[in-house]
């Protein structure tokens, strides 16, 4: 707490993170894909797609496979896998590989790139034992609907699975994460904002996917999540019912993979 | 434009900066008080508060007055005035100017310090010919209803008017610059989400006053404003559109001053 | 509870009628007069407006009052008292015994009629030692600020005092007790929508002021408000859930007198 | 247009009605059909349900069908069948028929009953070449897809498809055409009480399903919904801002059938 402008006003941080929100979605994503997995064991996973759920599917993973590989068309992505286990290879590289397919035969593959991401093609010369592909779609919106190609993806292996994700009774337009860390904080911002007391409610959010993406700077962009996702200026200490209404907004994210 | 993740996906800010919102809502604040003035002339015009439609009420007085003065409690609020034509005075020098009465001699006094901010005892030493207090409150909160005194300060001068500003049939719940800003771009950021294609809608909005109050950089404060109101991730170029709903909400703005 | 179409689903009503929102916020009115008068006794009160809160005021004053009229300009109105002790007089009635003012000389006006509401010209004759006018408008709205003369209408009397309803954090355009109700509802459904199982979500309104002003039928107009709020299809049994949302929703109407 | 209370207040409804949003819904949900049929012909369509779309689904099939019947467990439904050429039939009744299938062969069959529907049982017995299975569910919501049964339903037949409708960006929890008509007033209404110089909005919704199940009674049924869907009180003449507003909610409704 400090103060406002002036001693009447106080500046009140969440407890919650932006990063807190993220770990929360892509554990829930992991654990979807674990319990479609039933303990079933891999010899080598593939995970397309390391940002931003990628790296922590992999760790989860890492226990049921003996080796898990996490594919990306960005090299710089390789900064953000935090568990040593896990390989990283340039999608590039994946294909060159693919032609000899001495090191490259999955039996189970998770494809979390969404729109516009990796051809069929690669998903068929793979063509797993497992394939989970994520569809990026939340609520309707028919452009999104539109581009997507689940339905083509999920064509390969033999038993195949679609990760969902969605905030239920609430608007997302896709099952991304930071699409629902940008929609959390900032439905929450709204029911903060009707607390007696509090003058403005602001969502810390800012473009980081051009961190990432454009300045490519992971460790930028990490730290950039490491902020309170709310700050108010009220009257009253309310620091209790920003993170009540974070949580209540995280508790409505459910994940789940629909066998095909 | 950027692409975003991937080129299925764009990336587009708003033309329309944090500090266009800023500049229209103050233009409308210092309007109202000129209509209200009709044109009088005055000698000598003190306005309390730099921060945040201070220094561009300043601006406007100047034309009519021979001299205007700001007050702040904040002596390093003096860089945010823009106009040399303007004085900058620190409260505790305006109290010992006020002991002996001679250079300081207001007829036109504009307060604008709201919750928490100078004390009627000041207003009342000063007794102007025509005093104008902004009414902090916005939409009925009872607490902020609580602890304003906007009734008492207006209790003095022949000619009183309380500057009101509210955003017609949206909830604000101060009527600070700042508050209105952060609300706009949020409702904006409602109407566009629900646009055909966008996947994510960003607010970018960050604590601005913890920069020009705690860390006392007038500049860096400046130069957060210089920042696009919005980014949207989207299929289709939708510039347009976002420029459009936050015109619609600034339009919103309404400010005048009630005769008392 | 009853099914809905087949016996998966239930059709829930809220307990809370429309009639107990009527009444709480009627009482809320009532008790910021209350509170404004302090106790103050009067040999005649004229309550200008029967509907939709005149009825329930004048109740509450008949305490304090040896005499309590109320005038309106529908004769019909006279239905809508229920306390015996209440007179009820035309306003043509009023006008022709204004001219020889035996029996009219109230020391308490309250004038509830609003938007095109009664002349000043009548509040001027009465000029009452204590003055009450209802301000009709709730948030801000430009063009109901434009037709209002709430200010000229309270410049009779010695105490005078403005009636002042609205919504914390919420948006009401008028101060109206239909107004507010119809929000209320509206506003509840919203909420009860987001609750996991509810399938759809029905607010009871429909134009009760043709009941009672066009169809001049106030037992019909009373009737159709004793009806459950809320009407709900859904999977769980969500009773408790409906008057909950209802519950918080009534308790952000605020009502005051602010002394003029 | 009537006035209100007072002269300064009119009444005005929408020129769209309740039974208008009906039928664009319902249409939408027949053309999603039609186009997945691809003008293809059929000896015998039996429809699962009356109630709200499918007497007009069947309407529109009677061109490229021999014979259509509705099938339903609600006997007084036959009255919702505007189409004479439609046959209606009771549950029992072809269960009855099921047993020798001598005049029972359906090419076609279109379930509509979702939650709470026709058994998986009757389905298999059928078996026809094309099966079309509307999904009842709308924005996630985890109760009602823990009791929809959408995938079972869809495992007979050679050519299948799942019929979805949803309001793009906005929530409507199930695709009922009674939700979503609901939902799109409700909606609408949030947008007109947005509109300058509107005093209050009126949704003219009532329990709508109590009339058709409980009471039995589809002509009072049909004549409710023959009712103006808005009502506002308002200082303007908003008549065209109302069924803009509706317009704009009825446009966001899509329909589709996905192949299986």
């Amino acid at each position: 707490m400090k103060y406002g402008i002036t001693e009447s006003v106080k500046t009140i941080n969440s407890k919650i993170k932006i990063k807190d929100i993220v770990l929360d979605i892509v554990e829930k994503k992991a654990n979807a894909i674990k319990y479609f997995l039933e303990g079933e064991e891999f010899k080598q996973a593939i995970i397309f797609g390391a940002y931003l759920s990628g790296s922590y599917i992999a760790h989860t993973l890492i226990k049921d496979c003996e080796e898990v590989i996490i594919v990306d068309i960005h090299p710089h992505l390789k900064d953000i896998i935090f568990d040593e286990r896990i390989k990283f290879m340039d999608l590039n590289k994946l294909q060159l590989e693919l032609r000899n397919k001495t090191t490259i035969n999955p039996d189970l593959v998770v494809d979390l790139t969404g729109l516009g991401g990796i051809s069929t093609d690669i998903l068929s010369k793979l063509d797993p034992k497992v394939l989970i592909v994520e569809d990026p779609k939340g609520n309707y919106d028919k452009k999104i609907t539109g581009i997507d190609n689940t339905s083509e993806r999920i064509s390969f292996g033999n038993k195949k699975g679609v990760l969902k994700t969605y905030r239920s009774s609430k608007v997302s337009k896709t099952s991304g994460t930071m699409t629902l860390v940008i929609d959390i904080i900032t439905d929450a911002c709204k029911t903060i904002n009707e607390i007696d007391g509090v003058l403005y409610v602001i969502p810390n959010l800012k473009y980081f996917e051009g961190t990432i993406f454009h300045e490519k700077d992971v460790k930028k962009f990490l730290m950039e999540l490491n902020t309170p996702a709310i700050t108010v200026s009220s009257i009253d200490y309310v620091e209790y019912e920003l993170d009540e209404a974070l949580c209540k907004n995280i508790s409505r994210v459910n994940s789940y993979v629909e066998t095909i």
